[in-house]
């Protein structure tokens, strides 16, 4: 019996479940008494270890996310740590790593500590296959779950997405239109924003008439600080007679690697060999020249999420999802 | 009436009155009689709400850090989390700022989450004064508190030490051997960690017969991630006639700055300009020619960090303080 069964059996929605829950003047009485009476039939005991206390809650949210020495992931926990402070509520960090069994594994614990809700942090815990997003959505039956850059259409749970299809899209569009055609797509993830990353290159390309051959799709799966083994891929794939003048990455890390690459082989950056990156991240400003960078604008998603997810818990009704757009941030490493 | 009161009271260590409090059975009869006899007498309640609620432990751990967005606090804050998680324990993380108030702040803050001790990552937290420390010996009065990379004597207060000073003395003896002098040393932190960072710049210059000028010594106060600022501000310098064939940077992003300098002055790192990092971070991959940089062994020090803090809640004795070398890693900015 989980709150969504509440909700149900109640005929009110999740939202008016929480507020009767937390005590909230904002449910009339008829509703107030019908939600209890469900509950009470059903012998459901929300959250026993801290109503139990006599506590309307713990002001703590789980914070997930695969591996915050991440760049960007470190940035994102960073910044919604700030904001759930801002509103008096503690962090409960996990690390997951990438294994779906791990992820499983966390978001149990996370609901054994009777959490007020879990923000998924980076799009690594939507998986593509229906059945690899069961863990989310039995968790939703209990808490709301926020996921920034990730989305899965399921109740309670909360959306906050980076328009990546677009951006890449974009980014690609631009780049063909300065001429560089045979444009090597460099990917680490196939995570649910890696895929829509992947989409909008595709489109662009598809769009200008260019099919590129599957060796121009490269999957790196190494550590992401090797910056060296990255740049070997793409020096076999040059010595395996793969021609590319144009590198799009799905981060700046493997964006590094193509400058680097091109260094190698003594391409002129931007005039014989152009790289965009993607995260607009302090590796930017670390090569020469600087790179061009996909900025997804991470700020305003961990903002909204937080003020989306103070909402949710006020019991108010909000939109389930919210996409954002990116911007292309224009550098030395692009003929643009 | 705190655990350090009542161990002076009863005559024993803080250990043997943790060990009493979590019902370890390494204690005798009589010590653990005369242990409660005292907290009788004084009416001392510990950790109220967990032991309140029948539990030995929240199993819980705070971890303070100034800023989780920083690369290198990023990485040491998902290694202890990852440590912690491994030992069975929760991380409630907080990003205090740079601010002294804050600080305390977040210290009461976790003192009235009753975790069962708290972790200062990097060396931020300690301050010159020893009036500044005042909220660190307090909060381990009451529960034991782990510095990373920072050191204080004080009891139930455990430092975990890198030995920065005798990597940056290697680092600047290395470069005046080989015949780089007019080292300019290049900073962002009057911290604990950077003191020491500072002392082994001068002593290594002292010992090599040279007095770089007051000029020569460059703090930073920008954001950390803004390295066209920093670069501006060598630029400014040069402007100025101050003359420098060679950059000590107490972080790579400082020393990212100084290899961007060169290549706008058109100077040839290595042969007419050496530049030294620290932290060994993934910048150093970054650069052209690739960066020289000092590997303070992050993995290790919280490694060790997580160890000692079992090894303290388990009521053992531990030394107060570890300290630990680190090591030059040698790459293209350096001419040896």
């Amino acid at each position: 019996m989980t709150i969504y069964d509440i909700s149900e059996k109640a005929g009110v929605s999740i939202a008016t479940v929480s507020r009767v829950l937390n005590g909230s003047s904002n449910v009339s009485e008829k509703t107030r008494k019908k939600v209890l009476e469900v509950m009470e039939e059903y012998d459901y005991t929300p959250n026993a270890f801290a109503r139990g206390l006599g506590l309307n809650t713990m002001n703590t949210i789980g914070i997930l996310c695969a591996d915050s020495s991440d760049l960007y992931l470190a940035k994102a926990v960073y910044l919604i740590e700030q904001s759930l402070r801002a509103n008096n509520y503690d962090s409960l960090l996990c690390c997951t790593g990438y294994d779906l069994e791990n992820k499983k594994k966390y978001v149990e614990l996370l609901l054994s500590k009777k959490v007020d809700s879990i923000i998924l942090v980076g799009s690594d815990f939507v998986g593509e296959k229906n059945g690899d997003n069961e863990y989310i959505r039995n968790a939703a039956s209990q808490i709301p779950i926020m996921l920034l850059n990730g989305a899965l259409d399921s109740p309670n749970v909360y959306s906050i997405v980076s328009d990546d299809r677009r951006s890449m899209y974009e980014a690609a569009s631009s780049l063909i239109l300065a001429g560089v055609r045979d444009i090597l797509y460099f990917y680490n993830s196939d995570s649910y924003s890696g895929r829509h990353k992947l989409a909008g290159y595709r489109a662009a390309m598809a769009e200008a008439g260019i099919s590129p051959p599957p060796s121009m799709l490269q999957f790196y799966g190494g550590p992401h600080e090797d910056i060296d083994a990255m740049t070997k891929t793409l020096l076999n794939l040059s010595k395996r007679g793969i021609k590319f003048n144009g590198v799009i990455a799905a981060d700046d890390n493997l964006a590094i690697a193509a400058v680097k690459y091109a260094k190698k082989k003594k391409l002129k950056i931007p005039e014989d060999f152009a790289v965009i990156g993607y995260n607009n991240s302090i590796l930017t400003a670390c090569c020469e020249p600087e790179l061009t960078s996909i900025d997804n604008k991470l700020d305003t998603l961990c903002r909204q999420l937080i003020t989306s997810l103070m909402e949710v818990l006020a019991g108010n009704s909000i939109p389930k999802k919210a996409l954002f757009s990116g911007e292309l941030v224009k550098r030395g490493t692009t003929p643009f």
